[in-house]
């Protein structure tokens, strides 16, 4: 292992790996040394391309806080969480597609009565939502499925995005009831931007794309003997919706936000304002018998 | 772009940094897009895999410091970094090889006298070392060449990393003579490992390999008309010449730090104890006319 030039060093470094006593954690190191290897042997940095390679790997690790994930942001905008998420959701016909999870979600929201209210009092156009859990198998509606809810405000922030808000707001979590239903009231989301005051946003500018995602309202599902559901539901008419930053719109995921006059909603409440009704039938993947057994 | 799966996200991406207005960094956005999706396709991460992925890169990216470079080590231990330099080397016949630069270079290193004393009081077995610099184009000797060097201590530390050193040691900045000749005295060096208290080091563990550096001098040599070498030389007969955790050895680059009885050394000084002469004669690449203009 000396005199290692550009032909000879990937097979030194393979061999390197070689004893890792993980299999599955050699097969990833050999395939990282071969695939980044190829892009440098492909690109041929400068030493100052180079070192602006480092500083942009670095300033993005320090972007990172309790409340910020640069590196997720950056699987994200080079479409490699969306490429996870096709990899690991090959679905039968009939369930629900997959998207990316985001970094919005928070676990163990508060469970919420059907029906209730989550827009936490923020202002915005009134939202009814309302929808069904069932099996993608048989197509049976899930009752006791769990329905998990966030989505940004009329101005396209999250709750944990507004440091003068003291409570949580646009996230619920809502058991569906014997027919597998469930329904609830926020206000319409909004297109955003992702995060781009960091080395993510600068590398969008750079090479010239916009940093917005269509609106969405995410939903995690998740039943028993069945995959959780990870996805959201696009506002149809988005402009954003051919060019999401993170790649995640799919046509079977855009609904029409329908726009409502006044007068009585579904759940028999008095409305005197407009407000918008969408309706969404997802349907779960059955566990894989090998893996419901565990 | 809607609708992406495994088989055509990488189009989108594609698409998306198309319009990157810098030619050379549209060319590097389109070579890193398809790398890194080859990589991701070709392992198929499970979201725990992914998601360990972002936790190392994070950390990576928290370890660096003013006095600490992760990602620098992390390109060093996979090859990365001696992949670049043989890139930006394809060196003449008759060159000194370069290697890696490492992590713990200092610029505006005090210039020194010729046969100076640059161990700063740190203990260890004395070590003469003398050279020449010559143009790699017809071997002329070149007077004032900028000669800095830095090397470990004999336990293996730089300077920079004994927090109870208060002064600058193992390090200097010489003028070669009108023969083109320079001539310092110091300690030898040891092996070391490189640091291996964060995500890098643990990276070596779960790998099998061992983090350590045969013993070695740096030096760095400039003068005018020349590109600047950046290259060590090894100390002959270490134990790990053979599997350097930064693939930095080239034959050329070891040398015998023989061993010399007491009495007296070339410069007239008398050595009550055994000591060490490593003498080397180094050859600059002549820069190129088209980058010697600019």
């Amino acid at each position: 292992m000396r005199d290692l030039n550009e032909n000879n060093i990937i097979e030194a470094v393979l061999e390197q790996v070689r004893d890792t006593p993980d299999p599955r954690l050699k097969q990833i190191m050999a395939s990282l040394v071969r695939h980044l290897h190829g892009f440098v042997r492909d690109v041929e940095p400068t030493f100052e391309e180079w070192n602006r390679a480092i500083v942009f790997l670095t300033r993005t690790g320090q972007m990172c806080s309790d409340t910020r994930q640069e590196f997720i942001l950056l699987s994200d905008t080079l479409g490699v969480s969306m490429l996870v998420d096709a990899l690991n959701h090959r679905m039968p016909e009939g369930a629900t597609p997959t998207t990316v999870l985001g970094p919005f979600y928070v676990a163990n929201a508060p469970e919420m009565a059907l029906g209730a209210d989550i827009s936490g009092g923020l202002a915005g156009e009134p939202l009814y939502v309302e929808g069904s859990v069932a099996s993608a198998a048989g197509r049976d509606r899930l009752a006791g499925a769990i329905v998990d809810i966030w989505h940004s405000d009329s101005e396209g922030y999250y709750d944990v995005q507004r440091p003068d808000l003291d409570h949580s707001a646009l996230r619920g979590r809502f058991l569906t009831d014997a027919d597998g239903r469930f329904r609830f009231w926020s206000i319409m989301p909004s297109s955003y931007p992702v995060p781009n005051d960091g080395p993510v946003g600068r590398m969008l500018a750079a090479t010239g794309r916009h940093p917005y995602r269509p609106a969405h309202v995410h939903f995690m599902i998740s039943a028993d003997g069945h995959e959780t559901l990870v996805t959201h539901v696009f506002v149809a008419g988005d402009p954003y919706l051919d060019s999401d930053a993170v790649f995640g719109v799919k046509d079977a995921l855009i609904r029409e936000y329908a726009p409502e006059p006044p007068g009585m909603a579904p759940d028999g409440k008095t409305m005197r304002e407009p407000w918008r009704r969408l309706s969404y039938d997802f349907a779960l993947k059955p566990r894989s018998p090998a893996r419901a057994a565990r």
